[in-house]
């Protein structure tokens, strides 16, 4: 008998009729002759109530308890929903993550899977049991609850799917699925059928989070297909999976784009003080996330570094780079801020050469003005001013065609 | 080097204040060479919110559901608590039921503790750290999480005590000891310093609910002092032990009432067909507990059989009693209400002969019928009109000298 996840975030959970929704969903699938999984995070309004109260306690609660708090959390709406579903009839069994037997390392709040037991899954199957796990949990080897960070529940579903050998892994969302562009603000942008993980991966980290990459890589090396579906209507997500049937020879499949970039440039006297390896050192040492990179090294004698930050992070780099000014040898910074960043996707660029310089060309006509450029295997992305955002995106998914 | 366990209830948790207080305290303990363990039951208004969350869902939730929320409540307040004692500059850490190692049977919702571990207690404690664990809460042999009813988290309390063999267990209460009645109603009523548990058994199961029986019979088993405290005011409690330096000689020990007292009374035709035991198993297995039971006797041919139950079960109780009626044989049903029960308590009346003589002589002479009377070795009872209660519990608080 095959087996599938389904993992719901805390939107999904929010309300009574939203659990009794997702309830009957999961007996539906059930009745389809599955074995059910469901994969939960904690509803928001408890959360923010115990976060609230912790930091009435403390600026800065201990990590660990932090874990326990976020899991219990979990653990309730697991809970809730179990008895949501024996409600309706069904049959469920909640479990927190030292119950099913989540085993990972110690780093609380950002902690790492090792591995998933699956005797107590398939215990709870073989009772016709549909099997509720609260997600981003587990517990370290010192019998200490751990929780996993940011798409901690989207990776536990990829995890246990993995572990039990799942048909898929259905990701209840905000959205629909996955568009070629975010509809909002380019309007024609079209949902996509099918999707590989590496592109899904590009679009995740280039803004379009929908699924976290974490969850995505987990999916990638265990080949688990997952689809992106909406909690709330019941149409066809977008199917990730390792190969993707070209769609119409689509080579860029998706576009992205990530507001409120800002660029940071340094600059040294002479090309011997200036150490890629020790700028980025140090900036990574401080926490902060550095993302597109251009050395200029047009004139030897005056080299240029620039990076794109987000713009939270905007004043701790200032912070960062005065007080290693004499460590790091640089004569002068500068930034510009009001920058977006755009980037086409897709995983058959690498073998179309020319992409990049289309995107080029059309962007120019458009007269706008590329400030940074990077480049991987499966995408192209720009720094471009931030009021160019909307019309660069709409332009790009003209120029490749997505609209069709 | 001693422990002690400190047991708090959830009106001492309420507020972020209440819990720094706590913490203050707890930290204090340890400054005095002490291992501290605490433990700690829900915060009533999450605990609230969750029930109105599952009752949305469900007129009956699943009692292993409930239990896995319950759990998950206590484990909050755990968490928060050490949070407020690290800020504090002290050592702690959460344990849930499972981590701490309390062993139950599975009976969800009123579940019973089999055993309790130690080796993670004694390891939190060679690291200087105070042990904050969430109370009324075990796992049974199939890793499910169970709870314990009530009176649940001083039955923790007591029994993490007896494990560690800890020096003592000090119960926070709303209340700053054991009195020799409810000050509310007998005014000149006065603290006692010391109380046996059987003494504080019986007053418990009189009404004087400040500590559960199940705690004070787990104390008495294993021998463990309990102190009952005020969880605001820093005044001495009241000591519980097994034996009690009697105090000026006092035979009784305290006054205990309870108020909404119903009196049934079924007759039969004949001797033949009257069966206490059966009517108490019908009775007992629909759930309803009967407290006093009268057999009168005085006229074999028509006996009847009187006992008292409290208000809530009293709809329950008639329903019973008429679909029953045939099978159990009774000719009749009435009933009694505004009725309530005053009752003296002390060890030492099992050596004093005429103590309840006493008690119905001063009764009478305040012209208070008595309807029903029941005694034990260590306590009378009396079953009087709702409206002489008060009086009578002052009268009995006077004639038994419990005011000097």
């Amino acid at each position: 008998m095959s087996s599938i996840v389904m993992k719901f975030g805390g939107p999904a959970v929010a309300t009574p009729e939203k659990m009794q929704a997702i309830a009957r969903r999961a007996i539906e699938e059930q009745g389809k002759g599955l074995h059910v999984v469901i994969v939960i995070s904690p509803m928001a309004t408890i959360r923010r109530e115990l976060q609230a109260y912790a930091a009435e306690l403390s600026d800065n609660p201990v990590k660990r308890e932090q874990d326990v708090l976020l899991a219990a959390e979990a653990q309730m709406t697991s809970a809730l929903l179990s008895i949501a579903i024996t409600e309706q009839g069904g049959k469920a069994v909640s479990l927190a993550g030292w119950q099913t037997g989540v085993a990972t390392d110690s780093l609380h709040n950002n902690a790492r899977i090792e591995a998933v037991k699956t005797q107590r899954i398939y215990k709870h199957f073989e009772q016709g049991e549909i099997v509720v796990i609260a997600g981003s949990q587990g517990v370290d080897s010192h019998e200490n609850i751990t929780t996993f960070g940011k798409g901690g529940s989207e990776t536990t579903a990829v995890a246990v799917a993995a572990a039990i050998n799942a048909e898929r892994v259905d990701m209840y969302t905000t959205v629909d699925g996955i568009y070629t562009a975010d509809p909002h603000i380019v309007p024609n942008a079209k949902k996509l059928k099918e999707l590989s993980y590496d592109e899904m991966l590009e679009l995740a980290n280039l803004g379009a989070m929908i699924i976290h990459p974490r969850a995505v890589e987990l999916a990638k090396k265990y080949n688990i297909p997952v689809v992106v579906r909406s909690s709330t209507v019941n149409v066809e997500g977008t199917l990730l999976k390792e190969e993707v049937e070209m769609e119409k020879n689509l080579v860029v499949r998706g576009i992205a784009y990530e507001s409120d970039i800002i660029r940071l440039t340094v600059g040294y006297d002479s090309y011997e003080e200036a150490s890629l390896a020790d700028i980025f050192t140090v900036l990574a040492n401080n926490g902060i996330n550095v993302d597109i990179i251009v050395q200029a090294v047009i004139d030897k004698v005056k080299p240029t570094i620039s990076f794109s930050i987000e713009k939270e992070q905007f004043a701790e780099s200032l912070r960062v780079l005065e007080s290693s000014k004499l460590s790091l040898g640089f004569s002068f910074a500068d930034f510009e801020v009001g920058l977006a960043k755009v980037s086409i996707v897709g995983s058959g660029m690498v073998s179309h050469p020319g992409i990049a310089a289309r995107m080029f060309t059309r962007l120019s006509r458009e007269g706008i003005d590329v400030k940074m450029v990077s480049t991987s295997e499966i995408k192209v992305s720009v720094v471009v001013p931030q009021e160019d955002m909307i019309r660069a995106a709409n332009a790009l998914h003209e120029e490749f065609n997505l609209t069709i």
